[in-house]
């Protein structure tokens, strides 16, 4: 009998085709961060039990883009950069699970399939959609990576508008924000086959298990907007207060997490 | 605490955000297939234990192409179809589990993300693709439902060309080929968080609860093209001998499916 | 000295390369149409001179959905679907010229390259756009093409929703409505490369060279809305009243028109 | 009457819908470039008359993928980068005409439409195309810009992969080759509306009106390949012999060019 080989789906006798690599994942990318506050009710009902809001600044929300370049150990897909190249934005809140703060994705979006399956083994909530955000550039018209450069960053998925933002680079600082700063808590969940629930509900932790960056720039909010669609809810997070907006290059490595609890509802 | 809602990701007070809605899902499509015979040791090394080849004619394979429209209960994705509409081509090939005959798709590809996380569910081992084929239509150079129509498919993924056919319409027939024709078994897998192995590994199987369509069309395949490509194994499946070609329109109901084993190797 | 080949863009030595074919092209595809009059100064206001407005109704505007596919003479194209299929959305009004009645195209929306450049030619003012529209199937959810299909149409550009419209089909009627029914009167510009002002400037006429057609439905039109954006201006003719809507299964053959006036305004 | 606004199509009442602003066009890109030998027969047969193959190295190519944000005067696509952002991949070879030496761009991929017509405008004969590179990064797995630096490139178009290439950076060098180096020298056609021939032929000259870059680098061709398609002729200008790679960033700015020529044929 065969045991066919890969990471996830699909498996066959190579591994080959296995959409995704074993961990570690490798990481070069651009973060444009909006931190805000909306209503901290609207992000308690996004909490799962055992999962609790934060005990201070309970209603904080980071909206992050990100444009990757990303790949398993061989490092192959930085050469075949359709494999490795793609831009995500999500929502971040944070949570409280057995005294600990955790940080916590609660929508996403990506533009490749590679990314929405590696969603699915971290717990990410991923759907695809077109993510644009400004690059830095040494040259031309774009901004330069330096004080006063208006970066401007929009969402859309399913032919909709979902977010849009400006920012203007302000003085290099010491934290891209605290919202995204803990370990992430998230759900791996999988519905039962024959009939309503789960057959597999898990809270797991994970972290980067190495980091570099630059540092991080701290941005003015010039414009940030969230737009409604009758298939998501993004919008049910409205910016109160806006925090603070930061830019930062970063350079990162996931490679796994572990279980903090498995409960399977039915 | 809060209890959040959705059949699967992302999860939220109401449920709305959900990319897919439960079960049952219903689809309305056109289904182009080639079944051709491969290395029968080609189609055993996909399988993985306790799944065995079929019995007869193990080495059966039936490539299929389907341009759907799909929805849950409320059908409202009908009206906004960029929410119904995608495109799928994947590999069929036959196997048995404690005696009984079974489908098992080994390869797949589709166009959105909606189809890709069902596949997740359902235990398709899905990719994101571009996927094409000829409509019959019944006025204009495009050929008609009707004998000697040509029709033309194409499957590409990572920006290359994965498998093109042209096939021919003869006649209605009785059956839609014989591969895709038995209950699907397929694996549900999710690695583990915290090493090596899948936490969750559960042979399913799974067929539509209600099926409606036309007569099949019995079809010359004129032309069967598989492309090699560092991330596939499609090719590694190459046609020894043609079988037939088919075509049909049809309407089917998925309404899930039961569980044949649960097994954690871990 | 050669003599590079092609009907348009790249040439070659065997114009094989050519984006397009030269004419003929054939298409095969179904339109959704809703017939609306907005304010007659907002039409007005689109028709260079010496175009006049309509003498009669002369606020009327058909928004139209099409799903093609085309090809040139080989017919080639629709074995390799990828270059054969695609869709549109486009704004047609009325207009006069020596005292004839035309149609006109104002704004359209395609998702190929291929009818782009065809646009060029004809003087379609062509963006690329995410277009969608129900498909009427005789199996499974999507609606049958009969009385009471209800078929949603959508239209995105940049990522940004710009139209959508649900229609219900009510009876077989005698003609697809009455803006686009019209030899079309467009534009032909290519501005200077060296300033100001149009190199070429040429109105032209043309209109199909063969027809045939399913009989067209008459639709009630259940909602329709335009949304605005910032480099779009068609919520710049937004509906004062609902005319009609219309569907319809056609093939039409384009194969050239005529010149009616070159004017260099420089 | 009315005199509709905008540089090209659409044009409007306020011009604002028009798909492209007028020049000038600011541009902050990244250049990976190969430049190789061909068949000096393959290049000439590319070149209308009277443009006549350049006097030395006259089968000198260069196939050059380029990362873009570009805008009009306002800016304001940088902004919205759906509107700034795209990539392209181009072959350029030389030409004479009354005695100078010009570039020309014989084929070229964009990935927006805004690009493509522009294109239209100074004689560049776009398709779309799915276009990749891998882009240097200060962290993570990605690349520095520095020696040793390993980049891939690819192309694809109608789901077919044209080319791909993978370079090593070696040493900042003085010119980032010299196939590209030169003004462009193309021709703008626009085929009669009512028969064979052009009803526009013109051959204009163009270059970049300010230009400004970091030092190129030159880099080692580690691969670099081909591949054939039914609707392209790329392949037909197959490497004999590798010259160098070279890698720049750059701005640039283009503001219209001259006419050398306007011929019409017919």
């Amino acid at each position: 009998m065969s045991k066919p080989r890969g990471f996830f789906y699909p498996r066959s006798a190579t591994g080959r085709a296995s959409l995704i690599p074993p961990p570690p994942w490798h990481y070069s990318g651009d973060l444009l961060t909006i931190e805000y506050r909306t209503d901290p009710a609207a992000v308690a009902e996004l909490l799962p039990a055992p999962l609790e809001p934060a005990a201070e600044d309970s209603g904080a929300v980071a909206l992050i883009w990100a444009d990757w370049q990303s790949c398993g150990e061989s490092r192959e897909e930085l050469l075949d950069p359709v494999r490795s190249q793609y831009r995500e934005c999500f929502a971040v809140v944070r949570c409280r699970f057995e005294g600990r703060i955790y940080s916590r994705c609660v929508y996403i979006w990506v533009d490749k399939d590679f990314a929405l399956l590696r969603g699915i083994h971290q717990g990410y909530p991923k759907k695809l959609g077109s993510i644009h955000m400004t690059r830095p550039h040494p040259y031309g018209p774009a901004p330069r990576l330096a004080k006063a450069a208006r970066l401007g960053a929009t969402l859309a998925a399913a032919d909709r508008r979902l977010a849009e933002a400006v920012i203007v680079l302000e003085a290099p600082t010491e934290k891209n924000g605290f919202v995204n700063a803990h370990p992430m808590a998230h759900h791996r969940w999988l519905p039962a086959i024959d009939g309503p629930g789960d057959v597999h509900a898990e809270l797991i932790e994970s972290a980067g298990a190495r980091f570099e960056g630059g540092a991080p720039w701290r941005a003015k909010v010039e414009a940030f907007r969230l737009f409604d669609s009758p298939t998501e809810e993004l919008a049910l997070l409205p910016p109160r207060e806006i925090i603070c907006g930061y830019y930062r290059q970063i350079g990162v490595v996931w490679n796994g997490g572990k279980s903090l609890q498995s409960s399977v509802a039915r």
